[in-house]
């Protein structure tokens, strides 16, 4: 099942509508947001072209990413393979929907895409075993763990260097059925390949990466984990478009604008 | 003013409350939460002394951090003090109240307090000048910044060893006037004194935290930002309990309980 969050074109909507599209890409409007609720639809029904996708959601608490999951971009960072997952943390207020604009701070010289398969939480959990992981995720979408690339090495920590506003565009709606083991995704830059991989080559799989983050933290429903991304990264030039692509789940496109030193 | 949050004691409370502290350690119960609503007393006063203080806020998005803020710190860890700040962060999920327990990780071997001064931030705010800083603040609590320190080796990053669950202790309460320019804070562990400082030897001082901070991500009321921790930090053994002073406002004391493995 494929759920939206998107508000009704041309209208300014106080609360986000959630719908299940289907394969005539109509939208049936769902009775609140389905990972809080029982799925119920309202009985309306929305062409999918005359909405705006907003992000699929917004954490509660925290979006979890996972360092250096992929041994060929720990290669090209000139970094070992960890051996246990590394953990960072992107603020909710750094997430965006298709097509939003990626903010080029002041502060940074370079901003780098990382196209990621993100794992969107449905329950509130603790030390999830891996053969129950499944139980507690609601459902995938794309994330861009957009990284400003200078500052990530200057600071060290990673905190700041991914931590922007506007550097965790997801989207373009969560996907709830979907056999993770091997879909490839890849990243464009203006219509150009940078990033193709699979999810076939992560180190750590998702049941082991729920267990290993939610030994550190509890999960809300609605919290978000990045699963790390494959080699190509690059920068992102002022004025492009980077298009990411997941295989059984769409194609999330944001535009990056430099924001000029005041 | 000082402004607690807490549940009646000896009974089970849905939703905290709030309410105004005045000299007489009696509380003035509040309309709603102080930070979103105006100041309204609803009439009804109970004894300090008969209810459960919890967390004075939970952040709706995050705990920013600021590492390496005070010079003797940054020389016992031998790390040189930084340029610009250095930012991390604490999830919500992290956050306890006054007297709740932290749960040392089965993964950790050492568990560290680090005694902070907490700004609670008041306002949405995005790129705040250092002179309008104090417009976006709420007010002032304790935070201890409880790491656990071998593992904030072994990652490079610190989201996980300053993330667990447990690992925010706030409190007493939010001290809404506050001159924070030397304030002299402590930390003792069963009553030894370990650190002992003031907020006149930070770095960077809390406009230019605030200006920094601002810079990089927006920051939403009830976001709370700690402003580094000075020389002293050291393992809360299993079982004692840290207690954590700042002239101004009060003290923070919570047990520690080591969670074994399984």
């Amino acid at each position: 099942m494929r759920i939206a969050r998107f508000s009704p074109a041309k209208e300014i909507s106080v609360s986000p509508l959630y719908g299940v599209i289907d394969e005539n890409q109509m939208i049936s409007v769902l009775v609140g947001d389905p990972i809080y609720a029982p799925i119920t639809f309202t009985g309306e029904k929305l062409n999918l072209a005359d909405v705006k996708l907003l992000a699929p959601v917004i954490p509660r608490s925290k979006v979890v990413c996972i360092g250096k999951n992929y041994a060929d971009h720990a290669a090209e960072m000139n970094s070992e393979v960890p051996k246990e997952p590394v953990l960072f943390i992107k603020p909710n207020t750094s997430v965006i929907g298709p097509d939003d604009a990626v903010i080029w701070p002041a502060m940074s010289e370079r901003v780098d895409h990382e196209v990621e398969l993100a794992i969107v939480i449905g329950k509130v959990c603790k030390d999830v075993k891996k053969e129950n992981a499944k139980d507690v995720i609601f459902g995938y979408t794309i994330a861009n763990d957009v990284t400003a690339r200078d500052l990530q090495k200057v600071d060290g920590q990673w905190s700041r260097a991914k931590g922007f506003d506007t550097f965790c565009p997801l989207g373009p709606w969560i996907e709830t059925k979907l056999d993770t083991s091997n879909l490839k995704l890849t990243a464009e830059v203006n219509g150009e390949v940078r990033q193709s991989g699979t999810t076939a080559d992560m180190i750590f799989d998702i049941p082991t990466i729920i267990a290993f983050v939610t030994q550190v933290y509890t999960l809300l429903p609605g919290d978000v984990i990045l699963t790390g991304t494959p080699a190509g990264i690059g920068p992102m030039p002022e004025g492009s478009v980077t298009t990411l692509t997941i295989a059984g789940i769409g194609t999330l496109s944001n535009p990056i604008i430099k924001r000029h030193k005041k």
